[in-house]
């Protein structure tokens, strides 16, 4: 067979663990340089390719690539950009051809979440719609866990421990102070649409660890009246209180906690938090001291703390995507498939990608508790595994040795500049 | 020699590493049963010696109390109050006596910053100024590294590293996504009066990671006008930029920067952070888009991510003021001296507390740069030994496991009830 060029690019809000999908792509297609030549990684994501800023992977060592396992962020940079449809604008997909052409390139290795899935599942079609073969396999990420058919989505592991872990931890410091100070903390984290990273900080509590913490969902309509009077209940019975807040938190009518007309001393409109807003919210009406924190990307670059399991799945779908791109596999995503809870074990499968693209998964109505403000069993019992383990960075000098690529661009090939 | 029980508490904001000098303390005081009988701790601190009530660190098994170790928070509760003089409030400190003489209480620890040396000095005059015979130890505490005479104060490098990691994660996710997204990235840490924790930010940066920061200190007057030609200078050259602000950052009228006059849409005066209006500062005036994180009791609980050159500190001090009282040694604070800088080395001291209350050590002129937004290599040199070595606590399913103590409290003896 005859060797052809990669493509690879990162796609969306970064993850600590989506450089392991790349290390586990890039290394995969090292072991197999029969069939595939270079690696290229689209500078700033998809819209390298269009612009013709493709680095070059093979400039770097094998220990670079390996860092890349226990780096947060994108190591080539990544960008929010989404492809339309090719009637629509089908100037995008004649010099992505051209593009791929020049160089080569017959494999495209896309990692992101929803939207990526999308433009990847498009990249697949261009064999059938505009005549070029070319091989797209969507490697999944995703903080939001929003993904379907795949039990859950690499990255978000992480952040869910680095949420229980922190709220654990605050818990701890509020119930030391709450007899003379602080009564109430409330942690606003990540998940626009989802609950699910509000979820994890459910899982602070177990049986050694009795700690009242109300969780505000996306998915279920904010009631200000229930609220405080679960606040208040938590305050006097335990003395204090934990709310862990999504920012996708919202009232009945739709708008977010987070929107509340706040302007400043000149008029201007201010741009908050949910924390705030409950924070003051129930100092308002409970007259309870409080404090705020706000994780905001903190919570996705905490690679320091990053999940086991989550850095294991992350590397896996970018070798599995290799190995099916290497199989003659197009339009589909490495997915993976929970074979067990206890012990937990799971395996890569192939999922089809028209099924993925544009279909978000929410937290299902059973993970959520009858009152609105905690998780079930049930949902514990599928957030658990997922943060299990510890895979620690190297440290030197007391910080975590991460790793910057050198990112050589190779010399451009076409002539014209393309302004996407 | 008689033997004489012992009453610990711990006052103030606490830490991840405070319940370290508990231990040190606790398990000090166990080797020398000779000597010290039952170590009481206040609960809820020194008010729980107020009310008479004394929590027996004896009922603790050892591995509890081991456990301390690596627990964050204040096992034993914490609380903020600051005794008057005696001339002020006599009844406050006969109620004190009756109940050390009650318990038969000698030894007097008291684990926090600087209010509570003065309190802890109050304590050490109370055989000269009310004969009752008393030792009384102060036990260096606090986030906010604001003590004199000791290098560093025990909780501040676990911070400093939370605050140096946490940056240099951050950073790596903004630099990846700042060709489309995020290009302004705004961090508020704790400490009201000293900049120490901002200065932590600094540390992200080294050889190997060029990284553009910029700090906002409470030691230096807010200049509108410099800071965003810094920012925009920053975006233009590295193509994004990150701010750590601390709380403390005000303007030249002595406003904090947080203090805007906010209000929310029914006219109440809002809570927010000094982030959010650094953010949104930086929008208005340069259009960059932003993102901001308030990391609050999350930096100051971040057990997970303690400093070992902290950990091993805070343990010294609480075992120093154990052996300093079997020495007889009365009003006085183990005191960390630096005696090497490459390599780092340190042993502990004794230093006076009267020397030591009421006095906050601010950063010196020569720790911050010319232009007020970053830190000195003089600065560096003095941080970076105290961030040096990981020292992780142990994990059960995927958790840290954190050490609640059963916090039996002793039947009281004194008849009447007090009220603090």
């Amino acid at each position: 067979m005859s060797i052809k060029n990669a493509f690879y690019a990162q796609s969306g809000g970064v993850t600590a663990v989506i450089n392991a999908s790349a290390c586990g792509v890039i290394e995969t297609a090292r072991k197999h340089s029969d069939r595939i030549g270079t690696v290229f990684a689209g500078k700033n994501g998809i819209i390298g390719a269009l612009t013709e800023d493709l680095i070059d992977t093979g400039a770097e060592s094998d220990a670079a690539i390996a860092a890349l396992r226990h780096t947060p962020s994108g190591a080539f940079g990544s960008c929010r950009f989404k492809l339309k449809g090719v009637e629509q604008n089908k100037r995008e997909y004649e010099r992505l051809i051209e593009v791929f052409k020049a160089h080569d390139i017959g494999y495209f290795f896309y990692n992101g979440g929803g939207d990526s899935a999308d433009t990847c599942h498009k990249i697949s079609q261009l064999s059938a719609t505009m005549g070029y073969p070319i091989q797209a396999i969507h490697v999944p990420k995703t903080v939001d866990n929003d993904l379907p058919i795949t039990d859950n989505c690499p990255g978000f592991g992480s952040v869910a421990k680095y949420i229980a872990v922190s709220t654990r931890e605050a818990s701890y410091d509020v119930r030391s102070m709450a007899r003379t100070s602080t009564k109430v903390f409330v942690l606003e984290v990540m998940g626009r649409h989802a609950g699910w990273i509000a979820a994890a900080g459910g899982l602070a509590v177990d049986e050694d660890n009795d700690i009242p913490i109300l969780i505000l969902f996306p998915e279920v309509e904010f009631n200000q009246e229930a609220f405080l009077a679960k606040c208040q209940e938590k305050v006097e019975q335990y003395g204090y209180v934990i709310a862990v807040v999504s920012e996708g938190a919202h009232w009945p009518d739709g708008r977010f906690l987070a929107e509340q007309g706040t302007r400043d001393a000149f008029g201007h409109a201010q741009l908050g938090g949910a924390a705030p807003v409950v924070a003051n919210m129930i100092k308002e009406n409970l007259g309870y001291k409080f404090h705020w924190a706000v994780a905001d990307y903190l919570q996705r670059a905490a690679r320091h703390l990053a999940s086991k399991t989550d850095v294991e799945q992350a590397y896996a779908v970018g070798k599995a995507a290799v190995e099916m791109a290497l199989e003659g596999k197009n339009a589909i995503m490495p997915a993976i498939i929970r074979t067990s809870n206890d012990p937990y074990s799971w395996e890569i499968q192939e999922a089809d990608l028209s099924k993925v693209a544009n279909v978000e998964k929410m937290m299902p109505a059973e993970y959520i508790s009858e009152d609105g403000f905690g998780i079930t069993p049930a949902c514990r019992e599928y957030l658990l595994p997922l943060i299990q383990g510890e895979d620690y960075p190297p440290y030197i000098r007391g910080l975590p040795q991460y790793v910057t690529l050198k990112n050589v661009v190779v010399p451009r090939k076409l002539a014209d500049n393309f302004e996407p």
